[in-house]
């Protein structure tokens, strides 16, 4: 017997599965709500889709391996490249923009790190074919609006923004020659996790004055939309005012409240060619819930159309983190409507029969599949999570009449069975109101 | 560019992916009807977790791998073994029975064949820890429900069933000598495939006399309750007892209409100990929709509890292609319920500030992210499938009321917009009624 799962990998009991289920369903809403669609890709694929974008590098941290009939494969470690390819397949067919999202499971070989999983499930929100920054609004919107639909307020999360070219434009007016640039950038991004000295230390390694490690060091300082439009941005002033437009449209999209400009956000350098942005819980104790951007070239270098596109990606690991230290995750809904029990006089096709009726009417039934004495099966009535019991056959009670209890307060009343099934419906709190 | 998803492997298109989503959503709203609870496991697993159950002889239809920490492991190709693994790592804790059902998407690396996949997703649905033949019939009735949702009658679809033991003893009072059981079911399991002197002749190879080949012969025939309560069948009496009681508990149930006793099914020889099943389209042109059994030994044999139980898998491939062929398989949904769209008067924002008052009460709305002249925001809307327009900012319009345009006639009445948002409501046909 195999003990357990891949190290890295999770079982998802019933519990478990419930609580990827409400933040799966929040997901679909929220796309539903902004006009995306779904669609999927396969879990493989050709291992040169990753190499071809990121570099032979990647293959460390890939699940990959050459398959029976001698292709090179791998687990699919981000969607981006899917989401290309699918997109390049019909590029002209397809209506633009494009407003696509999709939830794949996600697979990296890491080195082991304690508590560290090696999978996790992804949603993955893509616009393609508009360049306007409204669209980078949109797009934000939506995984904000998801975060208020779970329950997260801005006390809970905050969406840093920042933008590529402003963060260019900065550094060039502080005289950051551009060789430096990605020295700078990885600097800029453990900026707040490592001691001030050695972030000075290392940008004068890289060759910066000391008024440009000043500048760089200021970068986290901008954190307010009056800050960054008060800086001197080289080439840059278009960026800014993009900047304050989309600002502007997050507020006019609900968004305002959690939205935080922040120039110190640095996200994939290769990748983002302008608006970048993370959300974060408010407490900084966590990793990142969400992150992405716009990335204008990245269809063209995989040698797909030349449309401009931005996406995210949100993570339901992280989310289920803050989710269940904000008591946020709902316990999982116990989900039977009805028991059908049977007493002396009625037996298990009765049941059956009884049980068929409630179904079609869309209720979550069960009843005891063995024989079972009737106070056995209210015992596995209560056991179960059901709502209600309905007893048929009980002593004293006519042929075309049945006892239905109240599991929660034992309350019975007596029925006419057959104008009690055809009343019954499921209970409200059953269904979960989402577009599934 | 890698130019396609490998062979085998299926794109989701948002198209395909809401007949994905159709399936699914029937399988999980019958599931829940019957008080099965979903769960999962990692579609990676150590790859002995299979070879135990099925021989080293396995590996070869397997995407297996050894990964980087060494560890010989398997994209899964079932479930069961995954299931086996779960519940014996809880069977005190669980509540008996246990109803389980979960979709995962299995993997096979078969021999290239012309269109044959080399993954799909598989509903399956277990239940554990009852011994009592009403399991068995809840089980099946649960798979003709699904049938019976997704529109297929008994005769599109029938549900032929059949018991190893009952077969057993007609066997053995036929004087089938048990050293030659495997060969002769491997005989029957073509019987109808094959010229009746092939298999004539491999009853004969296998040492059958002539009316041991007769009987054998006869297998199919058996095809109704009455003939098979009518066989003589050595030790198996109890079994067709068992049988008839399963029979009048499928009626019960609802699945009466779709039940046909075929003694000559033959499924999984090592696996399946009682009643074993098969659905399959009534004009027998594909493959089997759907196949379940008993497998009381399975979870012991696994190295997991010694616990009595049963199960089905339906994949979603022949689903697919029957619900196809009967025009059964619902279009798309267009899914947007309202296109924001401003004239002259108004600006991008306030299309937002109306999507996003929209979007809080559950609708699905777009509206045009880069700027556009009114008439081709109304083209986009009608492209984008949405059921209404409303029109912000035209001329001749007060600032506090809109224009609202049916898209399916051009209908267009005034309205005053702070009502007409309050009292928007999603269209009922783009809710699925279905438990997510």
């Amino acid at each position: 017997m195999v003990s357990g799962a891949l190290p890295g990998f999770r079982d998802f009991y019933p519990a478990e599965l419930a609580e990827r289920t409400h933040i799966f369903a929040t997901w679909r809403e929220v796309a539903h709500r902004f006009g995306f669609v779904e669609y999927d890709g396969p879990p493989l694929e050709p291992l040169e889709l990753y190499t071809k974008k990121s570099g032979d590098e990647i293959v460390g941290q890939l699940y990959n391996f050459v398959d029976k009939g001698d292709r090179a494969i791998a687990l699919r470690p981000e969607m981006t490249p899917t989401l290309a390819r699918m997109v390049a397949a019909r590029a002209n067919a397809l209506r633009k923009p494009v407003r696509w999202f999709s939830i794949p499971q996600l697979f990296r070989y890491e080195r082991a790190q304690r508590g560290r999983l090696r999978e996790h499930f992804q949603l993955n929100m893509d616009i393609v074919g508009e360049s306007d920054v409204t669209a980078d609004a949109e797009l934000l919107a939506a995984a904000i609006e998801i975060m208020r639909l779970l329950g997260l307020g801005p006390d809970d999360v905050r969406a840093r923004v920042s933008d590529r070219r402003i963060l260019h434009g900065y550094l060039l007016a502080a005289g950051v020659p551009d060789a430096a640039f990605g020295g700078v950038l990885a600097v800029v991004d453990k900026i707040d996790r490592q001691p001030r000295d050695v972030s000075e230390e290392k940008l004068a390694a890289l060759g910066l004055g000391a008024s440009a490690v000043r500048a760089v060091m200021d970068v986290p300082e901008q954190t307010s939309l009056a800050s960054i439009q008060a800086l001197n941005v080289q080439g840059g002033e278009a960026a800014v005012a993009e900047f304050s437009r989309f600002a502007e449209y997050v507020e006019a999209l609900g968004g305002g409240e959690y939205l935080q400009p922040d120039l110190s956000i640095v996200r994939g350098l290769a990748y983002y060619t302008g608006i970048v942005f993370e959300l974060f819980d408010a407490k900084g104790e966590l990793r990142a819930i969400c992150g992405g951007g716009r990335y204008d070239n990245l269809l063209k270098q995989s040698g797909g159309p030349d449309l401009p596109a931005l996406g995210f990606g949100m993570g339901d690991v992280v989310l289920g983190e803050l989710l269940r230290a904000r008591t946020l995750m709902p316990a999982p809904a116990a989900g039977l409507d009805v028991w059908v029990a049977f007493g002396e006089s009625a037996g298990v096709s009765d049941a059956m029969r009884v049980s068929s009726r409630l179904r079609a009417r869309g209720l979550s039934v069960e009843y005891a599949l063995g024989g079972q004495q009737l106070s056995r099966q209210l015992k596995a009535a209560a056991a179960a999570g059901a709502r209600e019991a309905v007893i048929l056959g009980a002593p004293d009670v006519a042929p075309d009449e049945a006892t239905v209890r109240r599991l929660d307060d034992g309350h019975e009343r007596r029925v006419r069975l057959d104008e009690w099934i055809d009343e019954a419906g499921p209970a409200a709190s059953a269904r979960s109101p989402t577009h599934s």
